[in-house]
């Protein structure tokens, strides 16, 4: 069984109600990934459905989350014969960390575009690329944060992208590269919540680093992915009044669209202590 | 008072439900709009926090409403110094309508953005542009669908993207225009849902017309506008699996970014019949 598997597994605790686990296998300093959190309650969704893809699901972020364990409740809105609707509430001891709504239904595999007016970003050759993270595990750039979601993925990022990551400043807040599983885990549709927050936030290519706290994250699915890489582009276009949007699009090694995102986030700050 | 906000009254009816009456003056044909019924339930929402902005709310349409009383079930999930996450559902005498999750606090006014990486569309002068619909409320081209949503509003196209109107296939499926209430109310952040849905769907540039249900849509404001007129991209980039997204950028007179809003729809089929 492959990481994300074993940490996103939900067992039936009652009607509507799973039980599950926070991994600190997936951790952003001290707070794991919202984006991975947000694939545990989706597992419960999932489950509660008795399977189906998730089309278009939306997670609000009401607190860090917590290593440790946790409940799903969730609740069937409606099912119907194409699509169903399912909320969801992820709770742990302090309160209730997430709030989800999502629509589940089927996509077909192989399905072919009606129409596209885009294209996978253009990126360097996987193999001239250096991985994103060397010694993953070591102490992060950005201060004291131990980051173990970088040691989850194999990352390689346009260095026209990153310059973050060599300490500069300036040029787009867009980050495009590479990205797949570190241990082969194949992606697929149940990961996205995670993939789509798996890269670093790319306001950091303007904004100093820090704790980039997402209020709330919408992803949908439009293919399942072909093969193990996925090519990937996330950019804010718009940083005002606190708040910023990054925009993800999630392309396979087949060509075909695997997944649009949008968070709102708020201005990096310093992570919250615990 | 308004028109939009007569139609958007609620009244308290009990604890966390709110009374309201869905109008026939923002009707697709026999079905009102989806994001006018969103504006509802978004009053409802905003009453019960006392106030406060919408930052970014999502809607899942379950069915498609009838004109008639409603009653919309609100339920704070968590108030916070900076954001405060509310969920509800509309629902009619056929059952549930919309399920709804969103985040509000405050939008500052005036704010200037820290970083903006897109620009208004470029349209022609308002006054070289023809209103979209003209003796709005006659049967629409598209069949015999009526159309009271287009007396709402003055929609003014860009002619090089309104190639449908002409009865024209092909080009692209984005269309920019300017919009402002017909009856002179000033748009703002509480009118977003219907704004954002208040286009033609972009795809009627490449497929022939028909009903395009909305299955999600969310919103994100990001600023007041200022002024009357609002300059409007819609454009949907994807049509795959039999779904499509259509992205919005709302700006204002003053060159703000608005909003940013996305659906995920079906592909256009026929209307569903009473």
């Amino acid at each position: 069984m492959h990481i994300f598997d074993e940490d996103t597994r939900v067992e039936r605790a009652g009607a509507g109600t799973w039980s599950a686990r926070i991994s600190d296998r997936w951790g952003i300093g001290l707070v794991p990934n919202g984006g991975y959190v947000m694939s545990v309650a989706m597992a419960a969704m999932r489950e509660e459905l008795g399977g189906l893809d998730p089309l278009t699901v939306t997670s609000h972020f009401l607190r860090p989350a917590s290593v440790g364990p946790a409940r799903v409740e969730v609740e069937v809105v409606k099912t119907g014969r194409r699509f169903s609707t399912v909320s969801a509430r992820l709770v742990q001891e302090a309160g209730e960390v997430l709030r989800l709504l999502g629509t589940w239904g089927r996509i077909e595999r192989g399905g072919k575009p009606v129409y596209g007016a885009g294209a996978p970003p253009e990126l360097p050759p996987r193999d001239s690329l250096a991985p994103a993270w060397s010694g993953s595990d070591e102490p992060a750039r950005e201060g004291e944060m131990r980051m173990t979601i970088r040691e989850r993925f194999d990352l390689r990022l346009d260095p026209a992208t990153s310059g973050f990551l060599r300490g500069e400043r300036g040029g787009a807040a867009e980050l495009r590269g590479w990205l797949r599983f570190a241990d082969g885990r194949a992606p697929d549709v149940h990961a996205l919540g995670l993939l789509a927050d798996a890269l670093p936030p790319p306001a950091f290519n303007l904004l100093d680093p820090g704790w980039v706290p997402t209020v709330e994250l919408t992803v949908h699915a439009r293919a399942h992915p072909v093969g193990e890489w996925l090519r990937c582009v996330f950019r804010t276009r718009f940083i005002q009044n606190g708040l910023l949007e990054e925009d993800g699009e999630i392309w396979d090694e087949s060509g075909s669209l695997v997944a649009l995102s949008r968070q709102m986030a708020a201005m990096p700050q310093a992570q919250p202590r615990r």
